[in-house]
Parts: C-alpha cells; sequence; structure tokens
C-alpha cells in the first residue's frame, strides 16, 4: 500500500476528465467530465497516486499520521484551471480607456492616440524587475484564490531587446516564487513600439535576428506568439516571425482574427501552431483548415466582454465542426481585466452557448493541451500533478450559474494545501 | 472636539457622494461624486461625525485610546452598496434551468413545464424558518464581503398566507442577526401558485383580503411589490393589488416592463411607487410618466445577463431624459444568481453604457433612495450612518473596470470594521 500525504474524499461529485478520446477533446468528449459520485483522489509528493470511490480509494492507500486528510462532503473537486492566455505582467491599469469606450471611442482610435498596448508599453519600460514582481504577485494570488494552478504568461509590453528579456525575467522569477507554473510565451510581436512607426522592416527585423535568437538562447520561453492584425503584423509578417521561432525550436501561438477576417486561423493551421487564439471572426475555411493540422482554438470571451463588443467567437460551429476549443481569460490591463476563470466559465455558457461541462473540459484538459501539458496537468489521474480545486458547490454547474463571485473552497497546487482564500463565513454572528 | 471610535484617513479617492441635488440624482448630477482626494471619515458610533481633508478631519475630532484608525492610503473609499431588489431567501437553486437556457429554452417555456418560480415556491415551502435562515446566512455573509451592506429583500417563493409570512419573518430574523439591514417587502403577487392556476381571482382575493392584512399588522413589510408581466399579473390585477397595499400603508414596487412593453412603468407613476424594476421593454412614454411621478427606474442587468438575453434597459435614454435610475443584483437563483455589486456596476457599463461614475450613484445615494432611505444612507455626510467600503483600487473606475473579482479591502457596516472577508495576499511566499 502507497504511503500518501493527502487524501481528499466523500467529494460529492469528482470530476476526473477521463475521456475515452486522448489528446484535446472534441465533439461529443467536449462534455466527458468522467463524474465519480463520493470520489476520492489521494496524493503523495506532488502527484496523484489514487482515484475513485472513496471507499475503493481508502482500500488502496496507508493513511499515517503525517496524511492529511480533507473531507469534501457536499462539494465538487475538479482539476486547477489552466489559464492558457495570459498577460500577467503589466506596469499600469488603464481605467480611463474603460470610460473612453464607454462612452463611445474604440479599441483602434484609443490605440491610435496613444493609448492601447503602446501606453502600457511605456509604463512597463520605466519599472524594474523588481517593481514588476511586485506589481504581478497580486494578481497571481488572486488567479490561484479563483481556482487557477497553471498559467501561460506573455511577455509584449517591452517591445525592446532588453525590455523583452525584463519581462520574460520577470516571468521566470515568479515561477520560482509563487505556487502557480507560469508557462512563458515570447510576444515581442505584439505591436510595432513608437520608435520604429515609420519603419516596420526594422522592427521585424530586430524580432528575427536579436530577439528570437536571445530569447532561444537564454531559455526564457516556450512559445512564440504574433498579434496577427489589420494594422498591428498582416500575414506575411507574421508568417516570416513564426517561422523564425519555429527555427530557434519555440512551440507556437497566434492571436488570430480578432478584430477582422485576416486569416491568421488559416495561417496557425499552415505553420503547425499548438493554438490560434480569439477567432471572433474565423470563418468556415479557418475552422476547417485548424481542425485538419491539430490547432487548439482558444477562445477570450472576456476580451469581447470587456471591450463591450457584441461579436463573440463562434463557439457552437466550432464544437459542432469537431474543433478543440479551449477557454482562457486574456488576463490584460487593455481589453480582459480579470483573473477569474470562473468568470470566463460564466461568459462562455451565457454569450456563447457553451453548456457547463463543455466549459470546464475547455478550461482544464483542453487547455492543458493548448499549453502543451495535457500529460502532465488539466485531469485528475493517477501520474499527473496533483493540482485540484475544492469547490463550495454540490454540482458542478453552479459554477458558471452562480456568476462573479468566488465558490473556491480549497486549492491544492503540487499537492500542498493553499490556505483558504476566502472565508466566506467570517461575519457570521451566531445563527439561530 | 467630538471623541471618536474610528477614523479613516489619507484615503486616496473619498467619494462622498454629495451633490447640489437634493433626492435622487439625475442629469449631471449622476455623475456627482462629491470626490475628495487625501480625504478622513470620521466615526462615533454608528454615525459619521466629520468628512473633509485628512489634516481638517484631523483638526476636528479628539483621538482617544480607544479610537481605531484605519491608514486608507492609496486605497479609495465609498459608501456601502445598497442593493434594492433581491430576492435572498430561497430554498434550492436552480443551475438544472441554466443549462436548459444555454440549450435553447426560455424562461417562459422553462416556467410553463414546472421549473421557474414554481420549482422554487415547492422548495421552499418544505423548509422550516431555520433551514431557510441557514441557507441565507452564507449569501448575506458573500453580498457583505463585496461590499453591499444594506438590501431590499423580497418573499414571494411562498404563495400562501402561512409561507409568504414564513418568509417574512425569516427576513425578519436575518436583519436582526446579521450585520446587512434587510428592507422588507412583500411579493405574494410574484405567480399564481399551482393550486390556483385555474382560479386565479381567488388569489388575488387572498392577496388583498387575507395577506396583505396579515402582513400590516405584524408590521412584516415596508414595500409591496407585484411582477407585472404578461402570463403573470396583468395591468388592472396589479393595479388593484398595489391599491390595497397603498391602502394598508405600504410603500409599492413593481416589476415592470420586464419581458414586455405592457405598461408596468406607467402604472408605477400612476400609483405613486417609489420604484420600477426591470424596464427592458419600456417606451418613450413610460419615461416620461415615471420622470413625473417621480417613481425611480431600478435597472437590473444581472437578470438579462443571468438569461443570456440581449435586450437590456434603455439605460443612457432613460438618463438622458432626467429619469433618476438605480442598480441592483436582482439576486435570485432563476435568473440572477450573483451577489456581487461590483459584478452589476461592470454589466452596467459594459452592456449598458454606463459610466463608472453613474453607475457608483446608481447603487448607493440613488439605491438608497429607491428603498426610502435616501436620508440615512448612501453618501458620506455627517449625520448618516457610517456605512462604508474601503477599496483596494488607486481609482474608483477600476471598481466596474475589473470585473469578476473581488476588491474590497474593508467593510464599515454601523460604525463597525467587518473582518476583512478576502485575503488575496495568504498565498504570497517571500518576494525578491
Amino acid at each position: 500500500m502507497e504511503s500518501i500525504n493527502l487524501i481528499i474524499k466523500n467529494a460529492c461529485q469528482l470530476l476526473t476528465l477521463r475521456s475515452g478520446q486522448k489528446g484535446p477533446r472534441t465533439g461529443e468528449h467536449l462534455a466527458d467530465l468522467g463524474i465519480i459520485e463520493n470520489g476520492a483522489v489521494a496524493i503523495s509528493g506532488d502527484k496523484i497516486v489514487a482515484v475513485g470511490k472513496t471507499n475503493e480509494v481508502l482500500g488502496k492507500v496507508s493513511i499515517g499520521k503525517k496524511t492529511k486528510v480533507i473531507d469534501a462532503k457536499n462539494k465538487v473537486v475538479l482539476p486547477g484551471f489552466v489559464d492558457c492566455h495570459t498577460h500577467p505582467v503589466f506596469a499600469n491599469t488603464r481605467e480611463d480607456e474603460f470610460e473612453m469606450r464607454i462612452k463611445g471611442k474604440t479599441y483602434q482610435e484609443i490605440a491610435a492616440s496613444g493609448g492601447g498596448i503602446k501606453s502600457s508599453v511605456k509604463a512597463l519600460r520605466s519599472k524594474s524587475k523588481k517593481e514588476l514582481i511586485q506589481l504581478a504577485l497580486p494578481r497571481l494570488d488572486r488567479m490561484l484564490s479563483y481556482g487557477t494552478t497553471t498559467i501561460e504568461a506573455k511577455s509584449g509590453y517591452g517591445l525592446s531587446l532588453e525590455d523583452e528579456i525584463k519581462m520574460l525575467e520577470v516571468i521566470k522569477e515568479l515561477n520560482k516564487i509563487h505556487p502557480i507554473d507560469l508557462i512563458p510565451t515570447f510576444l515581442g510581436a505584439h505591436e510595432i513600439p513608437e520608435e520604429y512607426k515609420n519603419n516596420r522592416k526594422e522592427y521585424i527585423k530586430l524580432i528575427i535576428e536579436k530577439m528570437i535568437p536571445e530569447v532561444a538562447k537564454r531559455k526564457l520561453a516556450v512559445f512564440c506568439d504574433v498579434f496577427c492584425e489589420k494594422g498591428i503584423f498582416d500575414i506575411e509578417e507574421s508568417r516570416e516571425i513564426l517561422k523564425a521561432a519555429k527555427n530557434h525550436g519555440f512551440k507556437l501561438k497566434l492571436h488570430a482574427d480578432q478584430l477582422s477576417s485576416l486569416g491568421g486561423s488559416k495561417l496557425a493551421a499552415e505553420v503547425g501552431a499548438i493554438s490560434a487564439d480569439h477567432l471572433e471572426f474565423i470563418d468556415d475555411d479557418g475552422i476547417e483548415k485548424m481542425k485538419k493540422s491539430g490547432v487548439i482554438g482558444v477562445l477570450l470571451p472576456g476580451a469581447c466582454f470587456g471591450l463591450g463588443i457584441k461579436e463573440y467567437p463562434p463557439a457552437r460551429k466550432m464544437i459542432e465542426r469537431g474543433l478543440p476549443v479551449a477557454l482562457a481569460t486574456d488576463f490584460n490591463p487593455g481589453s480582459s481585466m480579470t483573473e477569474s476563470m470562473p468568470m470566463i466559465l460564466s461568459l462562455a455558457c451565457l454569450m456563447m452557448r457553451m453548456t457547463p461541462a463543455e466549459a470546464i473540459v475547455a478550461s482544464t484538459i483542453n487547455s492543458a493541451y493548448a499549453v502543451n501539458k495535457g500529460n502532465e496537468i488539466g485531469s485528475i489521474e493517477v501520474g499527473k500533478k496533483a493540482d485540484l480545486v475544492i469547490w463550495n458547490v454540490q454540482n458542478y454547474k453552479e459554477i458558471p450559474y452562480r456568476y462573479g463571485v468566488n465558490l473556491v473552497d480549497h486549492v491544492i497546487k503540487n499537492g500542498e494545501i493553499i490556505p483558504a482564500p476566502h472565508r466566506q463565513d467570517l461575519t457570521r454572528r451566531n445563527p439561530v
């Protein structure tokens, strides 16, 4: 019998996310939650060693004096959320732009007048690594408190060799000091910086000849991403950058078809990207090509919500055509200022008509595949990392249904219990 | 010099909500936040005794050994939110209906098949007062944790004399044992109960001849409300009920023009209601009549969001025509399952194009007037009740901008500090 350090038992629903389908889930498997009622999970070190009905698991493992036991009676257990598209390192919030948009200005107009990504670039360049780390830590705390245990984290507010390296080093340090796992993405091609605005070819050359080799050499990023959009990087430029990155061993991602139907989704298929993200304006051909090439569609309803725009990605069509979809916050100060994955699940259900089950698969196992970690995280199976969240609900459907609030009871990260982030009952007097 | 028990000082923005306009704010006054930079508030007992710049307030009051001092440096202080339309007492959550709606069923179809309010009625009738109190307490805790200090609370899931009285007694008891102030509303006219479905006149007679007099006699409600809607209570029936309630001394509210343009807004004006609530389908004449009669428009964007419908109340038009508007959660298990007022502010800004300032006025001083307490709560002024919230933000605009998360630092209710409901930094290790 295996000696274990933590067991969670009696969960009214244990969502294992096991499925008959390997790889990212599609079609009917997109709703495969692998639910075990009265379920238990046993953990040794940072790994899951047993999963099943509570009595079965209790029969398999040895509970010693040092084994912590969590009774999850009347609670639901899920894998930790994998937030597979975030920009968590930034220097300034942009609430004034939020108000300008409400008053009628578009995202593009604000960008053209010196706001937008350029405003974040200016602010970020003026901060030290230490300052950026201090600013990012409470954001990661908040992510963890809402049930996220792994994130993808992008650079892209530096836009110079020095400042992009600085951002990626901040992400590396955050990964070291914070329980959340951060998977770094180099996004030097997020925007053309001010100093290159009349010389965009030079900036692209800088990315390809200096930044990509340097980031590769220092092993500071796993992924390379490009913001492929009208007025940012066109299809040709994006292709050139992504191919250079591929040659240096990066996996690829792409901001695609967000504000217009430029064809980023097809480019993602062509270059063999792991994911294409946004996809508000994807067309049928884009869906087909992504599907054939095994590219995951990462949907970011928070960016639509935060920008106050009505066009959401055509999630139902993608699902019906068999394209694997994942969900993420797109946490960033310009368009989606939320650290909360449950909020994104609510938006996915209400704005894109994904079912609660589909939304959970898309934000756990499918988003794990979207960061190329589908074999390590994203489901509750023996051998996987012990990243779990216990929810103060009796039915998983409550998670998107009860919107805008925090229903997390406990977060388990790498097999360790993170102190309960929320005590909703602190104000309780003596009830009758 | 006055002896005080609590002082909050150095707030980077203290939003007093003072205005040149008395009564609910309209027009340009709807954005009157009365901001004091580097502000302070002094509290004696449960009342505000001084408000101003920190150095002015410190010069006016006497700080003794027992005076608690909160340094609100880099924080924003607001009046507590007044959530002026809620249904917090219920027995069952209805996440299955949430999923049915995502799959294409309408609210009306679900109601017709035994779901909807009828499902809540069935569940509520089977519970004891004690059980209902235990179920409601964590909801009130969560409201408080998101910055709400006063709520209006409706009956309406009993729909029999006995069960409506039971609900109102639960609300009375909650008001006694929980820090939040609950203002009770009798909503016996929420739906025709199953046992009267072929005899609606009898049910209306029961409301008018038995329920209203009994609730009045026992002083269990301040307001009487009616769900005036096609298939629920028509204009004639609503008028009859509201007039009877008025004769028994109730103030009036009305669920009006939510799912169709039936004319509830005009009825609210005719009977002199304090507020008409919902108003998704209000027409120009309704706006004019409400304005002339001084009826406040209570907007509930959470009900549109939670139902996944696209028609939001025409807030900008109401504001431009000079109608006073307030905001509330409509917290209820059928259409709006959130306790969070900040979430409602985000929806008001993003879905109805209210500015952050307008949304704050609508959820503090204007919603205080919507529960007839505009002279006691809703602003930070000398003589008002010390219901305040300190926010972990440096600009009030962050509150709607940073959506779906909890940014509350401290809640002060009746002059008492409620333990910090959220510790976002619990997971912090030793940062570099």
